[in-house]
């Protein structure tokens, strides 16, 4: 109960969240293909920071399998994670609406690789609840973890030093690929759990 | 519970998309029921896409009762899906603040004829994983999918070449008549899965 | 499973309509009270709106607690009914906007007039499948909702020929009333239903 | 099953509440860093109200594991309780948008206190029906709701009186602390329920 109330109570708010950037989709001002292209930055965005919500969702769904009781830590953990992505349509639509422009799109990759690490911190309150805290360490779950957090943090660097644009979310983007076939190994975890 | 989560998930966003689009019905500007005709285009379009909307639901949670274990290339397909369906209150007020011009009925008609292929590709996965890819072939559902699709196709070509206005949502919603009434055939499958 | 997701999906609209609504009241031009005063009119129509949306979800729920399987004509009549309700934000901003305005005010209350009438006949599809019909029309149910049906009509009607003022309003809360108690008979019926 | 769907709503309420708050946040005029700084004071109002509707959903959810049966009277606070929620989008943008200016922080201030006074009668009336009201007086979820009030209560008065600006946000985030972890006499509570 407890349990599955927490994980609806996330779906919840990320369900919200993936619609309502729907809303920063302006309506084109004018009826023709052009008016429409004029939005193709917009668009992309929105398409960039769905993907990173519905990754999200599906790996946060996959972890909370592994959930047993819900610790006031793991609660606050996740309290904050959510929090992250409620930044998200506001980050995306200051991104969206000054195309290549550092500051936004630093502060679009600065709340990605934020939500990296708290979701990152996690996995491991929940990992640990589960008396596998050595085996978190070998985790391909953690390494995916780290990959997408070094990855985040090149793609800011080069922003930052090299003010290359659109490289932030190019680099978020690429921090989704590991992600995107959820984990076999929780799968086999939970399995073992069930068969105890 | 995976199975249970998906759907939530999937119910969660077309409920807030369903109900977010009243948004974009802006109030009328003065008090007179004049002022409220000049918005009957943008109605009539909020009307359509919340019966597309009700539909699609209706049917999806029909199809899901035949999902067994969530494997990654469905949840893919209907995270697509998902993106697909929330295109549609941006489409839609795209084309309601444009009455009969050519670019947003296509883009309208499109977001749903793509919806309607991935929605077909979504039902082919889950038949598969039933086992009875063979009877998918044979199914009312896969006729039904492509009625409908072959009517959203001659509806973009009519909008396209005849540049007939309204056309393509006349035939969004003629897409619609066959999902109407729930497909009986699923429910026999999951009756004839339970008594097994 | 049926049964709740439909159940579920209700509650899905009718939380996210009742929380959308407050977009609506835009934040007063200055910081005093008098700016805030100036939107009375805005807030009690809000707050009118969440008690009919309120009052609805509870009895819905209710009466929801009778049905056995979803036939279609109930999914379908569910669905005008959560489109009839999705209206409710326009129509309420509308209203508060034009204050004391004939056709806003008839607007809304044909909104909830007609949201009673489909409610009255969801009812009766759910009793019908519960072999109950007979009872039906003796039910106090049926008693409150010819009641409610008899206010919202006299609402619009004096609102039409006397041209008063915040009449519709006043009906509709007046309708609500037999509807905030819980209906004890439902809570019978559910409970023979589980003893047999 | 009534139980749940209350618990259902509630959480839903509160998902769209949280996430639709992050559309008060305009998206800043201007791609420098100082444009984003212009907007500090709605950032950090929109942290506090997120905090704020985050600590009582994690204490309602806390305190709905005692509920048994769902009383009308329970309802309705619980109704009530939502509504208050439902404002604070509203109050928080008002607040926001007039930084240290007196009537947008009292009504706030107000709104929060009002919520603690409906929440802790929500919480008596859950207690009684446990046949353990004797033990709410001397409960410690009791004394957190006094001091929380009392903090409440001062906070609104110092903003009265000394006119002190930020007193009220400060008031009511000191209010949060009490409820930050969850209450362990529930926890006894309900286990004490469930080993009976």
């Amino acid at each position: 109960m407890n349990n599955s109330r927490i994980s609806a109570f996330s779906d919840g708010v990320i369900a919200v969240l993936i619609t309502i950037m729907v809303l920063e989709l302006k309506t084109p001002e004018g009826s023709s293909w052009a008016a429409l292209w004029d939005q193709k930055f917009v668009l992309v965005s929105y398409l960039v920071s769905f993907a990173v919500l519905a990754v999200y969702w599906n790996n946060h769904h996959h972890l909370f399998q592994l959930l047993k009781t819900v610790s006031g830590r793991i609660l606050w953990t996740n309290l904050v994670l959510l929090f992250c992505f409620s930044l998200v349509p506001f980050t995306t639509s200051w991104m969206a609406n000054y195309p290549a422009s550092q500051a936004p799109e630093l502060l679009f990759g600065l709340t990605i690789l934020v939500s990296d690490m708290v979701y990152t911190l996690l996995g491991f309150e929940i990992y640990k609840q589960q008396d596998f805290v050595a085996s978190y360490w070998r985790s391909i779950w953690f390494k995916k973890a780290v990959a997408s957090g070094i990855t985040a943090v090149l793609g800011l660097a080069l922003a930052l030093i090299l003010k290359l644009p659109f490289i932030v979310m190019i680099s978020v983007v690429t921090t989704l690929i590991p992600w995107i076939i959820p984990d076999s190994e929780i799968e086999k975890n939970v399995r073992a759990d069930k068969t105890e």
